[in-house]
């Protein structure tokens, strides 16, 4: 029997426990987190944190659901309880989360942070609590070094278009923090038409851009300065918000008749969403495939099912869930209208119904490649996202990498990506590579693919760091 | 290699099997068998049977699909053949029926009640005929004999609101009997206002009830009263069968207008159909809430699929599929309906579309906990339940396992149920103990969970047994 | 450490060892190939090929989607570069192909027709280019003498009513080639009214049949014609691609209306198009029964999503994916229009989309047997079909085997397919025959199945080969 946690958790085969302790350890491999949801100020401030609590429970919504799959009141969870008082509670469920990936996350966590090797309950948390916020206290746990002990090269955080970048340039200006940190564009507050806070928006956003904006196309002008700022400040991805990937093109007439009744308060339907949304999507896309970004797109998300609970605590709260309405046909189609024009950005895919798995394996494989062009082009220019979100565990990354590998190519993956508010997800890297390692090692030794050291390494090493690099195109070193 | 159904059976490592023979072996941790549909006429006769065809080919219409499925004519399926004739059928389709869970549930049958070690096929057909009857005449395999060698505690049948519940005050006033049958609420034939039987059904609960119903909230009155019968003799719990979990709600004008068009005879509506289903199913919700009764919603099946055969046997005998269409978005706003105004019962939701486990582990996590409350409320509220009818095999409930633990808490979860009409089957119990088990024994093996017994010996008996105690709030003793 | 691809491969138990290399092994075990895309015509040519790139190639739209993912411009792929180039790309991508079919079935095709032991990368491309070409050059590998060294017993082509079969005449009149090649009837053209070349080819049905085809009964007397002379060249199964089985019946009236605004050149809506071809499905579907012809639906697919690559190089190319759209409730009440009047032919469903696996295996459940007849009827008289397609990997084919065997039954099953446009494919059943052994070998050495030699013979070989015989009705001997 493996003990808990050891240094092959998850690793089942020699090849497998070679394979990631040679090329995919982060201490040798490092972290690009082209992805994630941390706030840039707090890497600026190089925030430091009084206690665990603050860490954990502070802004993450997937323990908090767990909280209260367990009974436990909003006063430990985004109440006012006593920090202790609420890591006791996270404490006391620890035990029952028995194959969800909080139990593996949290202690990888506490074991390559602070070294904890133990496992977390009510009985040992006081001792936890004792050990990491003593540690959590000192210089060396402040985020800048949290970051640098995490082997992180490169950050993109998530950001609006009318968002000032202000503390990009400070970290980027600052010679003492040499982790590129990176904005990412993330317009779905210009996309959301339908939603009571556009209009206020839009004029946010105009004057932001110092640019009128009264139809379609002076948005998209501002929208453009916009992006020429953000690439200023080394911006190369975007990403988006979708509940599913539509596809109702609609006339410009149209589409101006929509934006000018948003713009009045009136009310718009579900059609006009549709329209406005797909011609949001396929003009930006069009504009990101001029600058060589890549287009994000996350979508099968149903947000805010709890009318309750979102009048008490707002959004991002833990209330969301997988629409499983997510036709492949409109993805299908939206892709075209871009692919036959030759104005199809490279593009990732990420759904949040598992389901999807295999139609977006095929669906990205119709709009490979350079169309009627002669030079190479980009590997997997359309690609299926790393399992994201409520997929973000051990089956769910399993299976994404399975149906990517059978349906694509593995060995063009971009990766894994934290997702993540939290300073110390940076182990989630670590977990998708041990799923990666395990899986390569196994096929190697049942015969399925040959123990060929150098084809190997370049795998292993390629997904783990090297193939984002060449995808978007940032300025770093492979390895 | 393991011998074939040995008492590791389904059991790959160490630690499993000493997880199943410690801590959930039938013989040492009872069952609570909370949904099924057996008949409390015949716990209360005591019925004994002449043979095994009666056993397990008089209802069992998994048992019949597969004889179909296999070319045998009616006449040895629900047809007037001989006994053996039938069984013998049934035997030389055995081998074929590799890797099929009535493979696994026979044979596991023959081993527990009659201690049969070899394999069901047409040359043993006559020995297992010879030695399972011989058996079954003796007192010893009467129905309540069987159900005490299974180690039962408590049954929850099936029960229309109209039904007088005569064998259940029965059995409870026999104290020769200690195992608790309780009736479960099953109000279908007053939701399904789009069928011909409609009329006559609201006719009977009006006579029944001693309540003249004239309209929706008078139909919700002669409800109030079968329900406080239905407590008064011990039910805890309600069940509901669905196309799909609909919401489509609608006034109290249109309602009334709904059910007077159904009790006039005319024909309803498709939309019609889904209003009125969807307001019954709120308003029942609503009562479980105040009652504290779990409500239990089996969803995703599209019955009666073939009309050739319905006209000649009617329904439930085999001719029943799984309908894809099961929006999580309609099961999402119906839940938080309930849960805005703090009326959502606890709630178990069961998918007969097995590509349904994510959104559920996703949806339900949305309605978890006590809203505003203060006090520690109960765990996992609403629940995924068990892999139900076509999924309850080993690959099924692995998967549903994993799924719930992947996104829900595993240790809360309230564990199997046999769902079904034979008293044989109760060895589904044990099969479900050992996949999970199974399941726990590996991530221990592999690292991904501390070996603390402590822990493990509460997960295990919790899923067992102990989590249906305490979560339907039966008056039952944890082990 | 298995070595890569011995002859163990894919079979992790001395059990599935056992029973792949004594019962399922291709040289004992030949093959029936029930439903490919090869071209008669070459095997009457019995033609040669000049090199690798001729056969691996030239018409795969599997590997030319991957070699498009990796970039690789058209010329390269569907292009006029040089033979060679072309199979240097192939060859340079392997190594990133791990986990992908093509991995496995390009290197079984290297070492079962021509030796290969190693593996294909850039820097092995010449001696593979050698060793093959070579080879290629001599009568050995002429088409005829690559399918017997396949041991192949018997193949199905697929065609067009309007065929002439003028090569499956000669071929079968040609006394030193005993394979059978019969030919399948894939009337949809006569089915897609709402293609542009719908009145050409129904112009061209009309001559060939020599009818007068007016309106949907003329049309019908024409196919009957062809499906007789199809019948007199040895058909006994008929294939239909569909984008999902449609249910919306319609009068006669209606569709010769339909009918004839297609044959004028007028549009046909959405609607009018799905009771076309409901209509002409359940015409079809009562003629196979009539005939005992198998009726194949190969459903799910959305085709041609790329315009600009389908107006530059034409359809089945590349650019095909999975339609998600494929509602279970179509289906079956598609049979049960059919089985009503019993006249459902033997049927099986092969859906592109995964997810439908639980889906379809419980919806031929309730059209088995012989309804209401006496005799013994076909087993499995609806079968779900082998993974295809984007299915036909290890994951895909172990999860339909897992399904089907969950579902229905599996000592049925009536085996692997090549669906394929090469003469080095036949491997693939190779491959399935693999998963297949490993998958029972498992199941008896976990003590899920006895170890029972003559039960497991049986099950290998029937599902292998001998369950194609009986099925279908060939007249070929049993092993």
């Amino acid at each position: 029997m493996k003990p808990f946690l050891d240094e092959d958790f998850l690793l089942t085969t020699e090849t497998s426990k070679r394979l990631f302790h040679t090329y995919a350890d982060v201490k040798k491999t490092p972290i690009i987190d082209y992805h994630c949801h941390i706030d840039p100020k707090e890497i600026w401030e190089d925030r430091q944190f009084n206690n665990i609590t603050e860490v954990w429970l502070g802004g993450d919504h997937y323990k908090w659901r767990q909280l209260r799959t367990n009974g436990v009141p909003e006063k430990y969870i985004t109440g006012d309880a006593d920090d202790f008082e609420k890591f006791k509670m996270w404490a006391s469920i620890m035990p029952r989360l028995i194959g969800n990936p909080l139990y593996h996350w949290s202690h990888l966590e506490l074991k390559y942070y602070f070294g904890y090797e133990g496992n977390l309950n009510e009985d040992t948390a006081k001792e936890v609590w004792d050990l990491v916020n003593a540690k959590l206290k000192t210089k060396e746990y402040s985020v800048r070094n949290i970051i640098r002990m995490s082997n992180v090269k490169l950050i993109c955080t998530t950001d609006d278009p009318a968002d000032s970048l202000e503390y990009h340039k400070l970290i980027k200006e600052d010679d003492s923090f040499d982790v590129e940190v990176l904005p990412a564009w993330r317009p779905d507050n210009a996309m959301n038409v339908e939603k009571k806070e556009f209009k206020n928006y839009i004029e946010k956003l105009a004057k932001v851009s110092e640019t009128d904006i009264h139809d379609f196309d002076s948005l998209m002008n501002a929208l453009d300065k916009r992006m020429d700022f953000f690439a200023s400040q080394g911006c190369k991805v975007s990403d988006h918000g979708l509940e599913f990937v539509m596809y109702e093109p609609a006339t410009k007439e149209e589409i101006d008749g929509i934006f000018s009744k948003a713009m009045n308060g009136l009310e718009i339907s579900r059609s006009e969403e549709l329209k406005y949304k797909t011609e949001f999507m396929l003009a930006m896309a069009r504009k990101y495939s001029k600058k060589n970004w890549t287009m994000q797109l996350h979508y099968g998300c149903k947000r805010d099912n709890n009318s309750l609970m979102f009048n008490n605590i707002g959004k991002d709260t833990g209330f969301d869930c997988i629409n499983d309405y997510t036709p492949s046909k409109c993805l299908a189609d939206f892709l075209n209208n871009l692919a036959s024009s030759d104005e199809l950005p490279k593009t990732i895919v990420y759904s949040l119904n598992p389901q999807d798995n295999a139609a977006i394996g095929t669906v990205i494989g119709c709009f490979q490649g350079v169309g009627l062009g002669d030079e190479m082009g980009v590997r997997n220019k359309v690609m299926q996202g790393a399992a994201w979100w409520f997929n973000d565990h051990y089956l769910g990354i399993s299976e994404q990498l399975k149906s990517f590998a059978s349906l694509s190519t593995l060995g063009n993956f971009v990766g894994m990506l934290t997702d993540s508010r939290s300073f110390l997800s940076y182990t989630r890297h670590e977990y998708f590579r041990r799923i990666l390692c395990n899986m390569i090692g196994e096929w190697v030794e049942n015969g399925e693919y040959p123990d060929a050291e150098k084809l190997l390494e370049k795998l292993v090493k390629d997904i783990s760091y090297n193939n984002a690099i060449s995808y978007f195109g940032f300025d770093l070193e492979m390895v």
